[in-house]
């Protein structure tokens, strides 16, 4: 019996590390790599490389940033009175795409797990206060998951925030756009009736 | 309205190129690229071109290899007067786990697809003749996708070699493995009828 060379198959190991990719996938993934012109794979090999050494994060509010300032802090039209907390990089981008906030950022690098052992201390809420009490933020709006992790992290993080003079709001929850009623999980549509509003 | 900075944003199209991966899923594996440690960005940057580099296919069968010389064709524990023609390297892999099979393999280089431009020029049988007349090979077995191109292909194998001193041969088809009557589809269920056998 043959086996996969070992450079490919230690390709595949490296590509397995990718979330949501298993054996099946990454094999598929690295026959299909094989199959590129070189180009292409030299490409995806620079740019691997370039993102680790060029993206670095902002030390103030933790978003990514290619240059030596970042781009949301130094922005002089954004009102840098109020702060929302995301829990990655990520969750940015996806809130700039809504054009609805014109705040700042402030990444907190994740949320509370006791199962992944993250714990409050791996959290930037230190900084946080420090960026509240310095910029005299006014309104602090959390924009973490609706999971559990998510929630708990929320009213931590509304306790901790209590003893400062700043109003602390959490997105709405509700029936998502375009949505059925027959079809809302139970819990949504609770918190649709428990946040009715007039319109 | 702040986006991705350009190498992420680059890096995203390039993962793209991988099959199965939409603009969510390359997202998802770009922001996790960037949070794992250097050495393992490095190192999966390193095998993507190692594994264009080292990885050739064997000029006889078409396998994949990583030396000199193709470990299936200089195999002499192998039968070299079966062949099984196989579309691409990874199904070799595929059979030689199952420990059945011990003879040589040929890889066509894909099937018969008028829709994707795949005609039988770019299919690797003036070489298969040439290697069934050289080796005197006496049984030819042909293990292609069941569908309509892997179908169409090996008819068309069939006519092609029939004009030489070779059996032709192809994969059974009948039920899967594990497989309940009532859960298999009726195509699979008339071929097993057609294929049944005494036991």
């Amino acid at each position: 019996m043959i086996k996969y060379p070992k450079t490919l198959s230690k390709l595949i190991g490296a590509l397995k590390r990718l979330p949501g990719v298993g054996n099946k996938s990454a094999e598929r993934f690295a026959f299909h790599l094989l199959n590129w012109p070189s180009t292409h794979v030299e490409e995806l090999a620079a740019l691997l490389r370039d993102v680790k050494e060029q993206l670095t994060q902002c030390a103030d509010c933790g978003c990514l940033m290619e240059t030596e300032r970042c781009s949301l802090c130094h922005d002089s039209t954004r009102d840098n009175q109020v702060i929302c907390v995301v829990a990655y990089p990520k969750d940015i981008f996806a809130i700039e795409l809504t054009h609805e906030y014109k705040g700042l950022y402030h990444v907190l690098g994740g949320v509370l797990s006791p199962m992944e052992g993250k714990n409050a201390d791996q959290l930037t809420i230190p900084q946080l206060c420090e960026r509240i009490r310095k910029l005299q933020v006014r309104e602090v709006i959390i924009a973490l998951d609706s999971t559990l992790e998510g929630d708990t992290t929320a009213l931590y993080l509304k306790q901790e925030l209590s003893k400062m003079d700043v109003a602390v709001l959490r997105l709405a929850f509700g029936l998502p756009m375009g949505s059925s009623l027959d079809y809302v999980d139970g819990g949504t549509l609770a918190r649709a009736f428990r946040g009715r509003r007039s319109f």
